[in-house]
């Protein structure tokens, strides 16, 4: 069954982690496991500074520059497949500097990110499109 | 650290699910929640009888009938995130009749598909990049 738009964004704010794929001109697509949070009808990636050290740009920035169209999907997997779900939002997506709101809510939602300057940017979605299905 | 292909392979034949994304001319990238089996150094994605009788024909096969590039994450998360680890597979992909071979791995790996006529269809990954990376 669709979900509700109300039902997509709860579900969305109550997920730790999806998968974020970008478009990639050679390889068609790519695909990376991201955590975010939700500010208002926003959905925000965090880049960490571990991730930041390791790759001077990251792909998905790269491929952002060049093509702002990305789509996250957020799904439940399981056993009993009565039980699962999918929330999918299509959007355009930049890369913009970590504002405290934003650091703050990273924080509260994973405490891996309660260090200070543990943000070193972020990747903000504005959603085109979400959708979502659940099994029952 | 990353991966050594023989582990991405195992990590993948002992995965239950993943991500696959597509191109979409308007949307740039696409993605769904899929299941699948390895045959040999395939990656085969089901189409279930169940899909097939709500979608006329599905997104992901326009999609890869139009541009046959798409990849496959299969992540795994945890609240831990030394625990951390995906396994990427780059590929083009076509639509396959199901072989008996492929229905056969299909049940024995997902009970839902123990059903005789459960499978109405498949797609077939032929990878051209495999990478992997695990937190620890």
């Amino acid at each position: 069954m669709a979900l509700s738009a109300d039902e997509c964004w709860a579900r969305l704010r109550a997920s730790a982690h999806g998968v974020l794929a970008t478009v990639h001109p050679q390889r068609g697509a790519d695909a990376v496991p991201v955590v975010f949070v939700t500010v208002g009808d926003r959905v925000v990636v965090p880049i960490d500074t571990v991730k930041r050290k390791r790759d001077a740009k990251m792909q998905r920035i790269v491929n952002l520059e060049r093509d702002a169209r990305c789509v996250l999907l957020v799904d439940h997997y399981a056993e009993d497949w009565s039980a699962l779900w999918w929330v999918r939002v299509h959007a355009t997506a930049i890369e913009v500097a970590p504002t405290p709101e934003v650091v703050a809510l990273l924080a509260e939602k994973y405490p891996d990110y309660a260090a200070a300057g543990s943000i070193a940017s972020t990747i903000v979605l504005t959603p085109t499109a979400v959708r979502g299905w659940a099994a029952a």
